[in-house]
C-alpha cells in the first residue's frame, strides 16, 4: 500500500502515519517527491481495509493499493488452469465447454424437447432454471422443486448433466441432489453467505459476473468460494451495464483476455444475457471462442415466442444447430475440440 | 405494450401478431404510419415477459412497454405518504429521519461510545454492522450474533433504536430479535427470496437501491416486500456505479425527486456510502435535505482511523454534530423538523 | 510516478527500468515489498505519458501516477477563489450567479419575451443559442449570427449581458463581438483546439463538463484555456451518462464539493440537462446550492410546447419566478446573495 | 412517435394534445389502454424534437419515438454494402482492412521505422497522428504541419496511403492535401461543425465512436457527413467508457454486428483504445474479425517504450507480424481475403 501525504503535510504527521504502520505491523518506507512525501506500507495487504483507514489522518491525501487482493484464484496460486470434470466434458482444458438450454423449465414437455434439441446439437450440459430470479414479483417465478425433479428426470433419459441456478443458501442441499452444476446468477455474484456454502458443496459452481461487477471483484467472488474449500468454479462473462441501449447489456468481450491472464478458472461467455437478442448470438460465440473463452453458454427455447422469460434471446433448436455448425471451425482454429 | 414491426413487415405477419396477442388476452389495435405499423396490445401489462416474447415472431422488430411494472409501491396506490413509526420517530412524515453509527459493531466500548456521540447529536436510530458483506474474504466480517447483543444491549441502555443488516433469509428470524430496523444492502437489492421472506417479517425494511439497480427496478424490490404483505419500506439512493472515481461511487442525487414523485414510500440518502470521502459528506447531506429528502444515514465512528470497515467515510463524532447543527436550518427550511 | 514490477521480475530487468528512469530525468527510488519491488520515480510528471510508456519493459506490471496532473487550476495555484467580473454580476464570490433563457433564439419576440422574464425573475445573464449542436442533422441548428444579432439587440435594449455556445474555433471572434460569455458545450469540453483558442479570449469562457468526463479531465481542460493566458474560466457541472434513464443524464452533486476542494474556479450547476425534465429542476437547484455551488444555468422558454429544441426541459416563466422565491433562503442560508 | 397520456388525464387534455399534433402535421391516432390512453403522431418523426416539447403540455406523462432518426446511413438506404477505395484496398467488401502505424508521428526515423513494419506486416494503410488530442497541455501535441510532410514523404517512398486525425475544421484543407483518410478521434465524434465540413470534402473519413457515444448516436454523426454529399465514412468502434478499470475502455464488441445489421457502412474496430494494453490486442482482433468486422485499426511503434504517446498499447514490429499470421486463418474462416 502507497499512502500519499498532503503537498503541505509536517514533519511529525508524516512521522505519525510511520509509526501507525509500524503498529500494524507493516513497514513503513518513506520516498519524498518534489511536490510530495509518499509512504510505502511493506507486508500483506490482504487485510487493507485498516490500511485504508489511515486516510483519516491529518496530513494523508490518499492511498493506493500496490498487490491484488485475490490470492487463491489468481493464475500464480496454481501450476496449471484448473480443469473440472462433469461427465464426460472437461471444462477448462481442450475442449470448448458448451452449456445449453431453456431460460426456464416450463414442462415436461418442453425441457425435454429442449433437452434433445441440444443434446443433437452438441452440447454439454443442459440448462434450465427451476428458481428464476425475475424482476418484478408478478413475473414467472420458477417451477421450483417440481422444475428440479424435471431436470433430473431429463438428465437420466438422455443422459445429459444439468445446470440451475441457485439464489437462496438454505435451497442448496436441495438443489445439489437434482444437478450436476449449481449457477450464481448475476443479482447474487457478491451475495457472501450463498458463496460461502457453495464452498462447501462437492459440485461445481457457474459463477456468473454481475451487472457491475469489476473483474476483480468478480475473482474476489471466486475467493469466498474456494477458500471454504471448493475449488470448483467456473467464471462467466454475461454482460456489464452501461449507457448503451442496442443490446440490453454490454458484453465485456475484453475480460476473456484479462481473466485468461489473472486467473487459473475456467472462462465461460453467455452472449444471449449480454445482448437479449437472439441475433447477434451467433456473431458474438464466434468473438468469444475467438478471445479465448473456454465455454459458452446460449439459451435456446422449442418456441421462444412463447417462453414464459427470455424469449427475445433465445435461438430456436435450428438456430443453435446453425451456430453449433458455424462455430466448429472456430473451435478448431482456437486449438480446441468440442 | 406497443409491438413495433419491421418496414417490409407482410399482411400476412401483421395479422399474426394480432391475433397472438389476442389469443394472450390482450386487444391489438393496429396503427398504420407512414413507414411502420405499430400494434397497441392493450390489457395489464405485469406479465410483460410474455409479450416481450412477440419479438421472435416473423416481422416484429421491437417491443416498448408502456404501463409501469410497479402496482403497490406507486404513489397511486396509497392516497397518501407512507409513515413508518420506529420508537419515538415518524420515517416519512414531517420529521426528518436520521441514523448514524458506525459500519460494523468492533467492540463494546466502540458500539457504546459511537451510540453516546449520534444519540447526543440528535440521530434517532443507531445504525451497526453484524454480517458484513466484504469484497474480499480476508476482511472482518463482522461480529455476527455477538455483535446483534451488543447492539440490543446498547439499545436498551441509552433507549435507541437500532438497525443492521441482513444478507441471509436464514438469519431473518435471529436478527429480527435483537433489532428495530432490517437492512438490505447494495449488494443484496435483488436478493428475491431475502426479500419475499423480508414480506413477511413485521419489522420496518431499509431497502439500499443497488449499485447498478435503476429507480424502477428499485421499486419492483421494494415491490417483492410489499406484495409479501409487509408495507413498512424505506428506500435508501446510496450512489450507483459510474466512471467517475473522484468518488467511490456517485450520489445520483435526482433520484430523490424522481422517487418522491413516483412512489409513496420514504427516501433516505447515504452519502458515506456513495463517496466513500468524509469530507464530501456535510455538503451532501445539506443537498440531499434540499432535493427533498426523507432521511439521512450516515456513518460515524469514534475513532475512524482504526476503523475495521469504512474508516475514509466515517465522521468523528464531532464532525457528526457539526453536521447536526449546520443541518439545522435545511431542515427547517425543508418545511421539516429533527 | 510509482512502477509497480511484476512479481517474478529479475534484478536486470528493475536495474533497467530504474536506469529508464533517471535517464529520462527522475530519480528512481527502489522499495522491495514482500511480494513485490515498486520504483518510485521522483520528479514533475507532468509529461507522465512517457513514464506510461516503461510498461512496455520487460518486469514491469504497471504505472501508478502519484501526482495531480492540474497546475494553474488547483486550489494551490492560487491564494483565493477566482472572481470573475460580468456587468454588475461577480461570479465565484459572495453572489449566486444565475443565466437563464431559452435553448435557442429562435426569434426577435420569443428572445425579447423570455430576456424579459428571466430579467424580471433575478437572472444576471440571458443565456442563448444561436449555434446548436443537435443529434441530428435534420433538426434546428440554430439562427447563426442573425441569433447573435438578436441576442446583442436584447442585451442592450434590456441591459442584460448574454452567454452563448461556441462550437468552431472560426467562430470565435465574431461571436465575441455579440456576447459577454462564451459558452463550451459538453460535446465540446475536450475539443483542444477550439479550447486554446478560447485561451487568448478576453472574455469569460463557460466550460461545461462532456457526458463522460471525469473531473480530472474537466480540470485539464480548464487547464488549456488558462496556459493559453485566459483566466476567466467557469466551470459547469450538467450530468454525466449512466445507466439510469429516468433522468436524460445523472447529475452528479458530489463533483460540486471535490470542485470546490481542488479549483479555484468558479463552479455552476445546470439541472436542466441533466436531467432533461423541468419538473425536477427546483429540487435540484436548491441542492446544487445547499452543495456549494456558485451558481446555476436554467432554461426557460416562454412556450415550451413550441421550442424548437429542450422543451421538455424547460421551464415557464411563472416556474421560473417560482424556483428564484424558493431558492432564496437556501442562497442565504448558503451565505450568499443574489 | 407515441404520446403516452398520464393516468387521470382529462377529455380535453386529450384533445388538445391531438390537436397540437395535427396541427404540427402529423396524424394523430388514439388508443385507449385499460389504465393509460395513448396517442400515435403518424408521420415522419425526423423533426422529433419538437414532437418530444408535447411533454410540457398538461396531462401528457411522456413521449416515444418509434422511427429510427438515420436515413441515409441506414441499411434501408441502399441495395448493398458501401465499399470505399483507398489505393490498391476495397474497404467494407470482400477485404479485411488493416490500418496501423503509431499512435504520433514524431520522427523521420521514427515513421519510416513504423512504415516498413507495417508494410512488411501487411497493413493496407499506414496512421500516424500530426495534430494530436491529450488531455493535458503539457503532453506532447504533435508535430503539426511537419508531421503531415512525413507522412506524405514516407507514402511515397513506401507506397503506401496514410491516415490521420483532423480536429479542427480550419486545417481540412491542409490536411486533405497530404493525406488519403481523415480521422476522427473520439473526442470529437460530436464536434458538428468538423462533421459538416467533411462531408464537403473528396476523401474518406475515418469516424470513431465517442466515449459516451451510442452506436444510434454514431449513425447520426455518419449522417452529419452523407447528408452534405461526401458518401465514403468508415464507422470505428474504439471502446466505451464503463466503471470497469482492468482496461481502458470496455470494447464494445456487440456493436459489430448491430452496426452490420443497422448501416451499410464499413465497420472498423481499434482494440488498442479499447483497452490500452498491448497485451489483448491479439485475442481482441481475432474477436472483432470473428463478430464480422471489416477491418481494424492497431497501433505499431517501433520502440513502445519510448514512444511520446500510447506506449503502454502499442505492438512492438514483431508482435504485429505475430498478430498478423495469426490473424490469417481467421480473416479467411470470416471469408474475407487480406
Amino acid at each position: 500500500m502507497i499512502i500519499v501525504m498532503k503537498n503541505g503535510a509536517t514533519e511529525e504527521e508524516v512521522s505519525e502515519v510511520m509509526s501507525k504502520i509500524e503498529e500494524m505491523g507493516y513497514k513503513a518506507h518513506l520516498i519524498t517527491g518534489v511536490e510530495k512525501k509518499i509512504i510505502g506500507a511493506v507486508g500483506d495487504e490482504r487485510e487493507k481495509a485498516q490500511l485504508e483507514s489511515l486516510i483519516s489522518m491529518p496530513g494523508v491525501e490518499n492511498t493506493i493499493p500496490i498487490l491484488k487482493p485475490y490470492k487463491l484464484s489468481s493464475l500464480q496460486a496454481r501450476e496449471e488452469k484448473t480443469v473440472i470434470k462433469v461427465g464426460d466434458v472437461e471444462i477448462g482444458g481442450k475442449h470448448m465447454f458448451m452449456v445449453a438450454g431453456p431460460c426456464s423449465v416450463e414442462s415436461e414437455e418442453q425441457i425435454f424437447q429442449a433437452a434433445a434439441a441440444v443434446k443433437e446439437g452438441g452440447a454439454h450440459v443442459l440448462r434450465g432454471g427451476a428458481f428464476k430470479p425475475r424482476t418484478s414479483p408478478y413475473s414467472f417465478q420458477g417451477m421450483g422443486e417440481g422444475g428440479l425433479k424435471l431436470l433430473k428426470k431429463v438428465s437420466e433419459a438422455l443422459n445429459i448433466p444439468v445446470q440451475t441456478e441457485i439464489m437462496n443458501p438454505e435451497d442448496i442441499d436441495l438443489v445439489a441432489e437434482y444437478v450436476d452444476i449449481l449457477q450464481v446468477g448475476a443479482r447474487n455474484t457478491q451475495n457472501f453467505p450463498l458463496l460461502k456454502k457453495l464452498g462447501t458443496v462437492g459440485k461445481p459452481v457457474f459463477l456468473k459476473r454481475g451487472l457491475s461487477t469489476t473483474i476483480e471483484e468478480l475473482l474476489m467472488c471466486a475467493e469466498y468460494i474456494l477458500s471454504e474449500g471448493n475449488q470448483q468454479v467456473i467464471l462467466c462473462e454475461r454482460g456489464i451495464r452501461t449507457f448503451e441501449t442496442a443490446t440490453r447489456n454490454t458484453l465485456d468481450i475484453s475480460s476473456i483476455p484479462v481473466l485468461q491472464q489473472e486467473t487459473h478458472l475456467p472462462v465461460v461467455v453467455d452472449p444471449c444475457h449480454a445482448t437479449g437478442n437472439w441475433k447477434y448470438v451467433i456473431p458474438l460465440c464466434k468473438a468469444a471462442v475467438a478471445a479465448g473463452a473456454d465455454g459458452l453458454m446460449v439459451e435456446v427455447h422449442p418456441n421462444p415466442q412463447e417462453a414464459l422469460s427470455d424469449g427475445p434471446q433465445s435461438l430456436k433448436p435450428e438456430n443453435f444447430h446453425k451456430l453449433m455448425a458455424e462455430l466448429e471451425p472456430y473451435i478448431k482454429l482456437a486449438g480446441r475440440t468440442l
